[in-house]
């Protein structure tokens, strides 16, 4: 028997599975759970017949293209196209030359990383966050160092002092990276003093920011203050991230990031030794897509069908969960991120029981905080779920905070 | 202004973009340019009506999976039916579980480089050898050592020595990288008595061995050993690569690594935080097309389209460039490396000479060389060009050496 160990990386050695993943693929097979731990859209928004019917058009009219290797950067019909959306849905003109398409957000993170991030770098993230990005972001040695959240998003207040501390230190910050709209996990939103701040800091001490920004085009409230901080961006500090996961469909695979030039040029650099380009054919799905007006008549369906499940496990979480947790309603996104302020509550230590007694499922939040807190939070998701279930799978934990805290008797 | 440079990485730093993908963005526009230089599968080959058909059903009758969020592995039925395909066509069963589907051949190296190497590991690698394999190693950070090629690939006898060497100086290998068949660049193909060599040589020095096996589906020469290294590996030493790229489709971006168990789920941890997962969707008209008989139909075709293309080169070279040349007739692949054995021939040097004035494009031979040799050599691809444009394209460049180096009067 070969031992492999000492053929791997550092990196290798010390990488963690992310639980989501391996939890989502043990608990596929158990018909008996309630899943609320998936991060998945509803495949019944998917445009289907849109979709089969735009993949016979680019394959049977330009298959020689659509199937053949294609420019690192992106196709680029698709980056003109989704210069001219972005500009209607996000409010910020782009270059077509700094728009480098990526396959999935979640290479536009590690792209960032790769490029950005020496061992021992420091970048900040909101306390909690996207787990993924951690992931992404410990690969290429960082340091992370989260700053706490409230409803309002990252407190800047606290960025700033976290900051001036790394600084006097002797740190080398390199990014603070942000999910200003309905955040992953948490399902905040930053408010307009928060981004104002924000951008001040960054200007201030000389800062980049990364915006992920998957969730910003359907929110389930009125009067939210969506507004991306590329738009309030006049020193081309923030590099902008975002994907059709949400919007149109996870399984193609399709993210992008906006950058200033200078920055691009290294990113499709890095990016010819990942994957060499993103899939043409899904490039060419997406452009057709964006053409045609498809894309805002879909994105409109969105938000009321979503809000039904947003509203089913707030009011479910009223009524079944006990009232010393806390929690943000979210204005959008997929999920509701809750801390369960009962003493010995332990939501990673819990899931077992969650699973085999209560057949349910979460996600633990301890990892999704880079200070290793959180133990008593747990990642909701609503998006997949019917409402019957996801009201049924609240009851189940419910029914396991109570009784495996001892509140009830 | 900012200065972006500052926030860097020491990796984005030191990267360079690869000249092929360079040189085909500029002369894409150049309609006077006859282009050698690319290394694109002929667009005529693509099934495209099959793929269309098979991208209609698997929307249509699985979309709520195809176009979801899906497995990092891969999608299960997909490497069952992979997991069949390479038993039928390269003899290996390998297990379901050690298979990963990356996202095209190229990510399945980034993987390997990330899971396996630390800043100052060694690799080696053929001498000449595919160089965006060379930009994934030395973007973790890998010392690259090349081995000498001659027509039968690489020289195991030079092989051992260089192992005995750096172990002697207390280098730390970590795999040796090869194409066996039809290698890319230099259309080598290994002999048998070389594979057993290096077999035996991992065996006795304790190395892994990485096989890149894009080419071996379809040869030019009857009596051919395309035995894959898989299939002589009886210590679980060999970590297999392959794509669909060059059989099927390359806009697809399928590829996939099958390596022993404990090392697929270290490589399965670091392509979470890579991308995910390859595209679903993708996948599943893989899978279908797998499925049926098809590819098998598709593969026996691809070899007689390109020989015509192969043999028209070889005789190309043979009628117009001058004897003072080595190169390899190959088997295989889309490629013909030749070294120009003329004083003051440098193709680097030479190409926008090339381009401006004999408007013919190749691509330089020296950045395939880890030891920055082979500035006489260049890189000629017969697979995109129609047969007569090779002609055209041979003879220009027999021009141009010949006139640039002053053997003509």
């Amino acid at each position: 028997m070969i031992d492999y160990e000492k053929y791997l990386s550092n990196i290798a050695k010390s990488m963690r599975a992310s639980e989501i993943r391996e939890l989502l693929a043990a608990i596929s097979v158990r018909k008996d759970i309630i899943s609320l731990a998936g991060g998945a859209p509803d495949p019944a928004t998917f445009p289907k017949s849109k979709l089969a019917e735009i993949s016979v058009k680019v394959i049977t009219e330009y298959g020689d293209s659509s199937l053949q290797y294609s420019e690192t950067k992106g196709v680029r019909f698709v980056r003109e196209i989704l210069v001219e959306f972005l500009e209607k849905i996000r409010g910020f003109k782009a270059n077509v030359d700094d728009v480098l398409i990526t396959t999935g957000s979640q290479q536009a993170l590690d792209i960032i990383a790769r490029a950005l991030i020496d061992p021992g770098d420091i970048v900040i993230t909101e306390n909690p966050t996207y787990l993924a990005a951690l992931g992404s972001f410990r690969m290429a040695g960082a340091n992370i160092i989260g700053v706490k959240i409230d409803e309002f998003g990252m407190k800047t207040d606290l960025l700033e002092d976290t900051v001036k501390k790394i600084i006097s230190e002797g740190g080398r910050i390199k990014f603070i990276y942000v999910i200003p709209v309905a955040q992953n996990p948490a399902g905040t939103t930053m408010s307009t003093d928060r981004k104002k701040h924000l951008i001040e800091i960054a200007s201030k001490y000389d800062l980049l920011i990364v915006e992920d920004d998957p969730y910003s085009y359907f929110t389930y409230e009125p009067n939210v203050d969506t507004t991306s901080l590329k738009t309030m961006d006049k020193e081309e500090r923030v590099i902008y991230i975002s994907t059709i996961s949400k919007i149109l469909a996870p399984g193609l695979r399709i993210g992008w990031i906006v950058s200033p030039d200078n920055l691009t040029r290294r990113f499709e650099i890095v990016k010819q030794y990942l994957d060499l380009h993103t899939p043409t054919l899904n490039q060419y799905i997406l452009g057709e897509i964006l053409k045609s007006d498809i894309i805002f008549e879909h994105i409109s369906k969105l938000a009321p069908y979503y809000k039904v499940k947003r509203d089913t496990i707030v009011k479910a979480i009223e009524e079944y969960f006990p009232k010393d947790i806390w929690y943000t309603k979210p204005v959008g996104g997929l999920f509701v991120f809750v801390y369960v302020n009962i003493k010995g509550f332990n939501a990673t230590k819990l899931m077992p029981i969650a699973l085999d007694k209560y057949k349910v499922a979460y996600v633990p939040g301890q990892s999704f905080h880079p200070d290793g807190s959180g133990a008593n939070s747990m990642r909701l998701n609503f998006s997949f779920p019917p409402p019957e279930k996801i009201e049924d799978g609240i009851r189940r934990l419910g029914d396991m905070i109570r009784n495996e805290t001892g509140l009830t008797s």
